[in-house]
């Protein structure tokens, strides 16, 4: 018997006709059962005469499977598979957890921290290859990238393939998948897969207008689209839905539209992927209860930098989800406000986002001579925020939480963590000399005579520096905690400084 | 026949039946209709063997009525009214205006200033009278009280009337409204209207917690409940609803209850008044079509004051509706922490807010050796806020807006107006000594060579000091204009600094 780790990939391929369209003319799926479980998955067309349905099973133990199909070739056909103990890579689907945070199916903790290559896989083999390679020596777990090319400044290349039979620019049959692009964006998703990162799967996107006309096929070639990237790519543990980039700048398709296709693809995957919706100026009703995640893209508010966190919070007090700051501004020297952000302000954002229950997604943008510029293309990193970014990343994981939390909503915006056990404070550009040893208090229970160290980190040069002395706290008032011997921490007066207070006894 | 001004109130009383239970035995109700529009509305006994119907007519031009009833007496009754001009101060109902904004139905620009005395209706008559003399005397145009009694600290007394028959504090008989209680209420919220101040009327609040047992009268009880208010109040143009306060304190009921309160409000309202709900820790979701304005509380988040402006605007952005903070803490000095705001803190907020192109709630809590303190009970105003939130509201009616916008989403948090002709800056708790003379220009045209007025405004001394020299445009960079030969505003170096700067040519 077949044996597929669970939360692995089990594929089933059949030879079928090739003759007609097979896209349209054949309808094949099958029903995967285990015990009173059953699950009908949707097959689909690759090519050559060969129809294959993918399966990922999210359960140990036998599963049997029997084929339903409008082509007698294809029909009932049945078969099973022992689905076995997960390698140990594989922690299964990323999901939603603690309700603003995210976990693998098997309870491990993820914290997203993303990155940005829109359309690394539409760029030629050899710079896909260095993308890739830069990424397995970076930080970043999840990619935000598009499945459709992109057509915009400092990215009008052509891709090598395109999803659709037809001739380039826009001579499509939107009837006719072309399988061989969509083979490679498999193989692209499954290298991010044994790098561990998740493909954050942009499937529409505003950046064509007219060029290919692939933001604008129409509500029926839309559905068929959808309905075939989620018979191949559902079952792949990696994959993120994202609907759309910036979906308000899409002209050609309104709110009933988005509506429609969340919906559809919500149904549609058994499996239930992350689905999300990034939005340019507008945002969507994140309320929407097929939407796992609010995808924020956020301007940069350069010069007020250091209001951010009661402003990042606020989304995710407004939504009750998680918040992904999906789009922040990015590192570089581009001409748009939107894409020179320094180091030190984009690493700022992930600080605060931190801080405020919420996560955020890094990009890069320094001009090239081949415009070979990370946030469309890949490439290679040159920015000084992915270090700093990663030294942010292991400070999260090391907390032992699932995600920072707020302490005192509302009236704490500078601090997060889990009350009693861990606070982590953040100054932003404030610069400090001392910070008052005042821990929340309202309606929080602390023994008096529990101790805490304390650590003072520089977010920017990458130190953490334990201070001495340990503080142990009584009451001061209804509000507050303190110390009493100690009742303020010196800091170095310098900007982008964290305090990282950890209990001890 | 009757002569009824538009937006006036027309009153039909029947005499019928005073045995049994009239409120819930006897169903009265009348359609009003002129040319093709027709109104149902329902009636309500009023004690005595009196039922009345209020009519609030919309449009000019004759109405006639037909009645409906289960009882013979007050069944079919017909006659007719002509609806005339509304007289001077009769601007008609507030509704939504500029998606952001509001107006009253004749289109005269409303800007919400608004108070807090929860309870001031359930005071002593002579305390009553205080409260609307102080009313009179001060600039608010909008009043957020209660329809039930408040039990809380600072407020233990017991009203002088109920809304139902029974005996205090707690053996009610919920069937059997008390309409003395409405008819005061009533008065009171006639003495608001001749003041042209508007009744942000809270139907349920959680500061009851078994003293009295209204927050807990269960489903049919608050329908019936709401459904006599209706009947009762509906006629009233200077009548909101808020559904509640801290909603999500009333531990007695639970989201689907409001979900369905709201409904309720909404369909049986046929003058549709503004429809909000006010939130302790958990935001409503105020895209639900029956809210017509997101109201909020947002905590003060003390010492981080200045970080507020670009976390106002969001929740309009996020809601797409307009925003009214009517809970931010108060001026005082209750021990509370949203009791003790600094006069500076909360005029600094209602400067944010008209910044964000949202709204703020005054309210005041000073503690006052018989506990009248403004915020519950109503009496006089110690403060010295009210006079800098009237400059403040008083510059805003001068704008010649329906109020003001955003300059450049996402990008500017700090100034608010009509790009090309009017702005407003604020710099909050900042101090600087000058600014940079730039208005927004991305995807704006403002012609070379537009003059401009800009004027120095202490928002804390009240004075609009102006600028002796013209800014003339130029162009600067692909998001600013500025000014060539005058590139700076010279400040005060101040805090609560604003900047007005109006096209003059």
């Amino acid at each position: 018997m077949n044996e597929i780790e669970r939360w692995g990939f089990f594929e089933l391929s059949l030879d079928g006709p090739s003759d007609g369209n097979p896209f349209t003319d054949i309808s094949l799926s099958a029903v995967f059962s285990q015990d009173n479980k059953a699950l009908k998955i949707n097959g689909f067309y690759d090519g050559n005469g060969i129809y294959k349905i993918r399966f990922m099973p999210t359960k140990e133990g036998n599963w049997s499977y029997t084929t339903e199909s409008n082509c007698e070739e294809l029909n009932n056909i049945s078969g099973d598979m022992l689905c076995i103990s997960p390698s140990e890579n594989n922690h299964g689907l990323v999901q939603v957890h603690n309700q603003y945070h995210f976990a693998y199916a098997d309870g491990t903790p993820f914290f997203p921290f993303g990155t940005t290559c829109y359309a690394w896989v539409h760029q030629s083999r050899e710079l896909q290859e260095q993308t890739l390679e830069t990424l397995k020596n970076n930080c970043f777990n999840k990619v935000r990238m598009c499945v459709f090319p992109k057509s915009y400044s400092n990215n009008s290349n052509e891709p090598e393939l395109y999803p659709f039979e037809g001739t380039a620019p826009c001579d499509w049959d939107f009837t006719k998948f072309n399988p061989e692009f969509f083979r490679h964006l498999e193989q692209q998703i499954l290298k991010l897969m044994e790098l561990g990162i998740e493909a954050d799967l942009i499937l529409f996107h505003p950046y064509d207008k007219g060029h290919w006309g692939f933001d604008s096929m129409g509500r029926e070639a839309d559905d068929r689209y959808l309905n075939y990237i989620i018979a191949r790519l559902s079952s792949f543990r990696n994959v993120w839905w994202s609907m759309a980039n910036e979906y308000d700048y899409v002209k050609e398709k309104c709110k009933e539209d988005w509506d429609h296709y969340i919906e559809l693809t919500a149904k549609n995957d058994c499996f239930h992927h992350l689905l999300s919706i990034h939005q340019g100026d507008v945002l969507y009703d994140h309320w929407n209860p097929n939407i796992t995640h609010a995808s924020i893209q956020l301007g940069t508010l350069r010069g007020t930098v250091s209001a951010g966190m009661g402003r990042l919070k606020l989304l995710r007090d407004a939504y009750h989800k998680p918040v992904i700051y999906d789009e922040v501004g990015y590192e570089g020297n581009l001409i748009q406000r939107w894409g020179h952000l320094s180091a030190e302000e984009l690493v700022d954002k992930f600080w605060q986002s931190i801080i405020s229950g919420t996560y955020t997604t890094h990009g890069e943008t320094f001009t090239h001579p081949e415009d070979i510029i990370w946030w469309a293309k890949g490439g290679t990193l040159r920015g000084k925020s992915p270090k700093r970014i990663e030294f942010l990343k292991n400070i999260v994981k090391d907390s032992g939480l699932y995600g920072l939390e707020p302490l005192d909503r509302w009236w704490v915006i500078d601090g997060a963590g889990k009350n009693g056990s861990y606070y982590l404070y953040y100054f932003s550009y404030e610069k400090p000399e001392k910070w008052k040893f005042e821990l929340p208090a309202f309606k929080i229970d602390v023994p008096m005579g529990a101790k805490f160290k304390v650590e003072i980190i520089d977010t920017w040069n990458m130190t953490i520096t334990p201070v001495e002395e340990l503080y142990e706290i009584t009451d001061k008032d209804r509000y507050h905690y303190t110390c009493s011997y100690n009742p303020t921490v010196t800091l170095p007066g310098r900007e982008f400084i964290a305090l990282r207070i950890k209990r001890v006894s």
